[in-house]
Parts: C-alpha cells; sequence; structure tokens
C-alpha cells in the first residue's frame, strides 16, 4: 500500500505540533495514599513535523500509548516522549494529560470521611530535555472581606475555582497543592459535613474572609517558599454569588 | 435527480422526530420593554415521519426558517409549525429554540443601571393543536438557613439557578418570570453593584434564608397564584459555596 | 443543635425531587469480559419530599452513597434506592449515574486492539416497584444515501453518536446495546486502526449508506425483536461534515 | 463607607491579572456587508495590580463598559482599554470578547442563501501600546487523502473546526480569514443546500482531499503572502469519521 504521509511536501512549511486530540482512555496514576489509583483520563499527543514531509503517522501514537496506559506516572509520560520522538521522527514531543483525581477528606469536626475530586493534569514536552507541568483545580469558599466589613451581619461568600500549575525540580504530589490552596482560600469545600462541620466551615469562612487578589497572593507566597518548585501559575474563578460572571485573579512566576 | 429521500420503506417503523440540530441562527425577539431585541438561537426543527417514507428533507427546514428569522415571537414559532407539518407533509412538528436575554436592571440603593442574562426556551408542538412551553433560567443568591441558626456569625450563600417553564392561556412576559424567580430567592443578583449595593444584597439574604426546597416552593406558590397558566416546571440548582456539587429541588404541576 | 430542615412548613406544597446533584465519584461498574472496570461517575440522588416538611437530609445522601461506591452494578443501585426511600422517610427515590465505559475493540482486518469509550448511564426509580433504564452512548460512521447516488465519486460521510435507552426484564449487557449500534451503522469507529484497517472501513461504510432516519430504523427493529427489551428509546445525533448543525431522528416504544 | 480594597498589601506580591470573568453581554460589531451586526459576548476584563494595593474595583469594569457596547468595533476596544488602565491606575489592561458572527453564503450551485456562524474573538492589551489578536473559527470539511488512495471506492470525510489568529499593522477583516481557511479544506460547509449543491460539494471535496496537515499549511502560506500580517497562529481541530478523537495540528509564525 502507498504510503501517503511520507509524500515530500514542497511548501517549505514545518509543522509545529500535529496528533491526536481529545482520545479518551483509562489510565492508573500514583496516590500518595494508596499508592495506585484508577482514573478515566483525556489525552493529547503531538508532534513537530519537518516541512519536508506530508504527514505524520497517527495511528502510532495510539500504539505507543496501548504499551503504557497501566501505570500511569510522571516517568511514564517522559517515556512516551522518548517513543513518540524516536518512532515518529520527530525533534520535539508533547504529551497533554488530564484526569480527575479523587482524594479522601475528614469532615473537620465529625470527622466523617468523603471523597473530593480534583481534575488534574501533566503538559509534558520533549526538545533536548524534558519540560513537566503539573496542573490541579482545587474548589475552596471564599468570604467577600468587603461585603462583611459594610454590612451589619452576613457576607456574600461562594465555590471558587483554584488552578495551580508548577514546574518543579523534584517530585510535588497533588495532594500537596490541594492542601496549599484549601488553606489559603476562607474554607476548603467537602463533600460530606454534618450539622457540627456545616457550623465550622460557615464561622471559619467568615473569620477568614478573602478576596480573589489574597488567595492567589497567599498562595504564591507559599509556592515561592517552597525551593522544589521552579515555576508557577495561580489562578482563581469566584463564582460571584451576588453577580452572574466571575471575579478573576492570576499570578505566574519564573523563580 | 433522483429523489432517494421519497424511496419506500418496508420496515414498518414509524420515526417521532427527524430534522436539524444545534442550528445557530440570529434571531430578533419581542420585549416587553423596548419593544425588540437582537439575540442568538440555538434551534432544532423535527417533524415526523410516516413508516412508509424512507427519509425527510432536511433543506426545507432551513428554507422555512429563513423566511423567519427576522421577527421572531411566539406567533412565528406557531407561523413556522404550521409550515414545517404543511410542507413536509408531517402529522407532528417541533421546534425548540433557545436564546440569550438581556433586561435592564437597576442596584437596590445607587440605582446603577446594568444588564443581566438570562436563557430562555420557546418549545412549540403542532399535531391538531398547538402546545407551547416558555422557559426560562434566572440566577439569583440563596442563603443556608440551616448554617444561619448554627453559626455564631455569617451563613453559606452561593450562586443558583432556578429555570421555569410554563404553559399558559394567554400571554406571560419572560420579565414577569423573572421577577417571580428573583423575588422568591434570598436576593436577586446584578451585573453591576456599587459599595451600598453590595451592603444592601449582603443584609437581604441574610435576613431572608432559603433552602432550595423553600425557594422552589415559593415559586411554586405564585404560579399557582397565576390563572393565565395552565402547567409549570420549577427547579433550582444550588451550587453550594461548601461543597463541590448542587443541591437541587423540583416541582411541576398541571393545575 | 436545631433541625431546621425537619420544620413544619404550611405552603400545602410537596417536592417532586430533591437532593444531590453533579456528585462526582469514583465506581466501579460490571464488565462483560473483565468481570469488574474501575471508572468515575456522576451521580444525581433525589427524593420525593411531601408537603408537610420543610426540608430533606442532604448530607445522608452521601453517607449512603459512600457505603456502596466499591461494586456499582445494577442491584446495587436498587439497593441505594431502598436506603434512600427508608433513610429519608420518602415516598419516591431517584438514582441517576453516568459513567464512561471502556470496552477492548479489533480493527477489522489488521485485529489491532484498543480501547474506545462509551457514556452510559443508569436511571432507577423506586416508588411500590423499581423501574430501571440504562443508557450508552455509541459513536459510530454514517455515509449519506444521497450524496453517494447523486455524485460522481465520493459521498460525505461523519461521526453521529446514536444514544440507545431500555427498560428490560431481565440483564441486558452494555456490550449487546454498543454492538447493536454499531452493525446498525455504516461503519463502527475505532481507537487504532492501520492502513489495511483505513480501506476496509472506509469501503464497508461506501458500500453502506444510512440516512439518519434509516439507522435509528435498523436499531428499533433489532430492540423490537428482542424480548427482554420491554421499552426503549433511539436517538441519533449525525454531525454532518457538509453543515455546522446535525441531522437527528429519535424513536421511543412501549412494547 | 470603609475602601478596603484601597488597603495596603505588605506580601510584596504584585498580580498580572485581576478582574472580571464570563460577563454576558449584547454588543454590535461592525460587518463588513452590512456595516452593524446585533451579536451576544462573552466578556473577560482584567488589569494589573501592583504589589502595594490589596484589591481592585470590580464595579468599575463593569461601568466602563455599559458605556460603550452600542458600538464594539476594534476601536472601542483600544478606547476601553485605555479608560480601564486610567480609572484603575494599573500598568497594563487585557479585555478578551468572544462572540459568534453571522455571514450570508451562497450555495455553490443553487445560490441559495442561507447565514453561517462563525466564533469571533478579539484579544487587546495595552501596556505602553496595544497588543490586538482577532481570532476566528471556521467550520469546514477535509477529505482523507490516504483513505482515498487506498479505497476502492469513497474515501473518510468529516468536519473540522479551523481557527485563526492574527496581529496584523492594518485592518484585516473577519470575511477575509473565514474565506482564507474556506477556499484552503476540501470543502466550505453551509447550512443551506438543495440535492444540486450536495453534489457539487461531495464531488469537490472528493476531488480536493486534505490531510489536517495540508490545509494548515495551505492557510499558513496564504497568511505568509498576506503583508499586513505581523504574526498568526493556525490550528485545524478534525472530528474524524472514523474514530471517536480529533486529529490536530497547529502552525504559529512571527514574521
Amino acid at each position: 500500500m502507498k504510503d501517503i504521509q511520507n509524500q515530500p511536501d514542497d511548501r517549505n512549511i514545518p509543522i509545529d505540533r500535529v496528533g491526536v486530540k481529545d482520545l479518551r482512555y483509562p489510565i492508573i496514576v500514583s496516590d500518595r495514599a494508596n499508592s495506585l489509583q484508577h482514573t478515566v483520563a483525556s489525552i493529547n499527543m503531538f508532534v513537530s513535523l519537518p516541512h519536508h514531509f506530508r504527514g505524520t503517522h497517527m495511528s502510532r501514537f495510539i500504539e505507543i500509548l496501548n504499551e503504557h496506559h497501566r501505570d500511569f506516572h510522571i516517568d511514564t509520560v517522559e517515556k512516551i516522549l522518548y517513543e513518540m520522538k524516536e518512532r515518529l521522527h520527530a525533534c520535539e514531543a508533547h504529551m497533554e494529560v488530564q484526569f480527575p483525581y479523587f482524594i479522601e477528606k475528614h469532615a473537620p469536626v465529625s470527622g466523617a470521611a468523603s471523597l473530593m475530586e480534583y481534575q488534574c493534569t501533566f503538559h509534558g514536552t520533549l526538545r533536548d530535555a524534558t519540560d513537566f507541568v503539573l496542573g490541579v483545580e482545587v474548589p475552596v469558599t471564599t468570604l467577600c472581606p468587603c461585603s462583611k466589613e459594610l454590612s451589619e451581619q452576613g457576607a456574600h461568600n461562594q465555590r471558587s475555582l483554584v488552578t495551580i500549575r508548577i514546574r518543579s525540580r523534584q517530585l510535588v504530589w497533588i495532594e500537596e497543592l490541594t492542601e496549599i490552596a484549601e488553606s489559603s482560600a476562607s474554607s476548603p469545600v467537602y463533600a460530606l459535613l454534618k450539622r457540627e462541620d456545616e457550623k465550622s466551615v460557615t464561622e471559619r469562612a467568615y473569620d477568614n474572609p478573602m478576596f480573589v487578589e489574597d488567595m492567589v497572593r497567599e498562595i504564591a507566597r507559599r509556592l515561592n517558599d517552597d525551593d522544589r518548585i521552579t515555576w508557577y501559575s495561580v489562578e482563581s474563578e469566584n463564582m460571584e454569588s451576588i453577580h452572574n460572571h466571575s471575579a478573576y485573579a492570576s499570578i505566574e512566576k519564573w523563580k
């Protein structure tokens, strides 16, 4: 059979990224508490394509993935990137993996256990060396300092979604990033709260008001203090309970 | 050219609905304040197909729509349904239209004006007679009565999304339904609030705590009292500020 | 602590459904090939609330779920519904579970194995007896008979999304429903195809043209012939390659 | 009333972006054919915040927008950016606007007119000077050259979504970018095609096979040739009719 993809192309235009997008795949990721966790990922895999080749070989991306999905660690992404680069004769390889990850949390007073979901991302790039970004989305509560100050009683509060992404010189656990976000908010959120817990998180949030600006700064401060981390981006979207739009803030820094 | 769609089908299976889905179209809707409002709709148009025809004529749906999109009122949907039934030789025609609709609101103290978006739906069906359902989604604030009662200070509150759908024997304005939802919540939400308004809505919500159950009941009570309305469905999804899931309640009633 | 939810309500309005929505949870489902499969679900749990109670107890839904998520079979949903009804003193309980489910498929010529994702739903209701609906979404290829007939060469084809939902008097496997949808389309779709497979699926689709109407009828015919099935709904959305909207057809039937 | 936002902050951490996100707003944009077009936008507005201020003033973003939404041109974004920078005392201002835009197209044989929707974006940044990026998403048809070459008859084809973004030294119309994308694909897509048109687009696509790589290169070639354009990014996502994932390619270039 003719290999159309290997035909030459004379437009002299290299392609930055070509590959497969939005592939859904079950994976198993490393978990600080239980060693392994089953989840379902959305995966993008791209390579660069030199100007003289007409096309890449899309099926090889899937073949490479098929060999590795059973234990999907940061190291696995690195192995896959090397194989992509080699088997697709590319100068550059990219892999983006997004997956829900669950951590057992205990309610603050009753201690009742429940599972919280965090959306996580691994983004890896291999040129000469690998570049690796870990991301996690953490839902939290924020309570508005201005509303508290102005009002006789009460203060508007809402669910906020914090996204932290880092580059690091050694392993940082997902659990460490969720902990930083949750302890920098007015209160963490939980899947299960009994009445005594609801009292506790309400009062904690009221005693701990946070603008979206305060929260991203507090998280940035902690990421600044962690010597393992070489780069970070932190953003928060507060789904305001008094508006139908969000308040937003972000900070990005190479350290 | 051969008309494949008109070929006979011998499987003896009628089709309930066949047509076009997720068509995007600019429309102009009637507006209580300004008489006309430009917006952009997502449109579904379906007819029934008797067992003996192989296919419908998809392009005719678009042709019919093209003749009518310039002034899109409840009456327009009815006209379109009659044309679909006739030109597609169908026993039954359905049209579903969803669009954002903007209403100018004034902040409660400063009176500052801003525009709030409400997602609206018109669903029409024509068999022997027309059946017509108007829907509107209204974002509001709810403040938890349990959290207020238990806590020394403060109470968790959040953005909630109320959906009201009605059948009526005479015209009910979108503006009447948004007003019912907003006045049944702990507080309306606004696009623009100055500091004095933020104080006002915070205190109003604190003085007016509402479970998701309370809010749908309060809305149902008002819809029960309106003699124009023959059927309603009301639901609310509260995007809890202390959880990462929603609290939900719904009531449906033929009067 | 005061139990605000148990306060009486004097509006005399019962609530059809109240509970938790969009809860994310890792579950393990039964799998015809491997006996068990880990996945991640979105879960809704609702009960009816009599007119004289002010509110339900939201945390109990999570507690019941926590006791059961480790082996999530159709029987588990039934057990959970009984517990919801009892522990929340309700006349009626509803549970809706949606999850991605993976089946290993083999490419038609090379036999290359890969995993295909299918979105599945379990919807259960318990009043006096349980009512149970199984749903599955199956992506397939459809090739237009009209385009093939009219054109000198080629025919437009596209990805289509078939949704089958059933009630049955005995167990029907997810795998049986995906097989019905895939063999009723112009061609199944696959995660991995080698060149010889791509030739095969292209030719198979060209030899097997299907309107959206043809496909839902063919699936309906097979569901009619299966005596285990007492009710079904089948719909397909064809994401037309020549339009930016979809062609759609649906059939629903009590047998 | 106390101005909490103006309080000092001693963490010494400046914030890159703070403001409002996902605000929905009706706007009127300039249109090459009709001079003005009404549509509905999703808007983000952010400023930078120096390390010594605790918070920005969220309501001012809305006030500035309120003064300008009635005629929303590239020049309007620039005016708004200047006002944001001044009224919020910021070093940097960002505005991101996304909106559906409709262009009347004529079917290739019958000439039948219909409206096609294109999602557009204006992203503006003001530091010392303004930086402005125009984006447009264009749905098209692509037909696989490999499938055509290998198969006796037919070839798989699908809807693809092309995204072009540009910086330019003078005005480039949205209509010019959609034209580049559509003429670089196997075929444009249309909202309305009669039978003779369906024959024409099917044959045109079959005669004009395009890998995702071919299409982004062809678009890049045309953007390279346009001297008004100083930077571009082009990407395409092909929603493969034989897979449940997409094929993807992208090129970005400063000229």
